[in-house]
């Protein structure tokens, strides 16, 4: 990100000096159709990150958990999140808290990008992908076994 | 803030359970027409809160600086800020640093509120107001002097 006091949209949630960068570095196929851009980053450790992310319409993060939390806020569209085991549907400025080791995955369900801001720790832990055995019993739920992508 | 894992908007920038707050918990004249509202708040003392605070047409927020430092984006409206010694004309969706010990005040300068998340570390400082020669100082450059309200 940058590191000027004020940074301009340049286009809709896109901004001067802020690359538009994959999703996962070292790619992946469990997701489908986001970038995320850094928005925010105090460069600490022990300090946090605003990143924004955008899903295209059709495609989904993955499907993951992991030690650290998620705090998220809707900021372009609509669409839905597996979070534990419910599946909440998002508009605009909704708010999203992905508590520790909790399974998530958010879709884009409409014909309109999902873009949402995710803060988190700058230190944290690796994502978790769920193993066949984890799959099976989240899957065992049909609504949840309708929802998920990997 | 609730925590809930997903808190739905219920009214234009206005949460379910998450009160509509006063600005500054003390009160005071240095201020006028601004709302805070507290979005996610981690409960870390090493953490962060990401607040919301609304400036009402013709309103501002205090001139002051601290050693924390703030990570802004606009979310609703237009407006200026003065960071330092600059003044920057503000659009829905542009980012804003605050860098430690910098004066710094944001204006409502449209009919429409001014709306903006702000991130903190939960443990920070209390805001310093500038002293008559501090405010003098900054009134010396005509164009500050022309913006800040005190």
């Amino acid at each position: 990100m940058s590191k000027k006091i004020h940074t301009a949209q340049t286009a809709p949630f896109r901004w001067e000096n802020v690359p538009v960068l994959a999703y996962k570095e070292g790619g992946g196929t469990h997701f489908r159709g986001v970038t995320r851009q850094v928005l925010f980053d105090d460069g600490d450790p022990g300090g946090t990150q605003l990143r924004y992310f955008e899903i295209a319409p059709g495609g989904h993060s993955t499907l993951e958990r992991h030690d650290h939390a998620h705090s998220v806020m809707i900021l372009r569209g609509m669409g839905q999140a597996l979070v534990g085991h419910e599946i909440h549907s998002l508009e605009t400025n909704d708010l999203i808290r992905v508590p520790p080791q909790t399974w998530h995955q958010f879709r884009a369900t409409t014909d309109e990008p999902l873009g949402f801001l995710c803060l988190v720790r700058s230190e944290r832990d690796k994502p978790q992908h769920p193993t066949a055995g984890e799959l099976a019993a989240l899957r065992a739920d049909g609504r949840i076994g309708s929802f998920v992508r990997v």
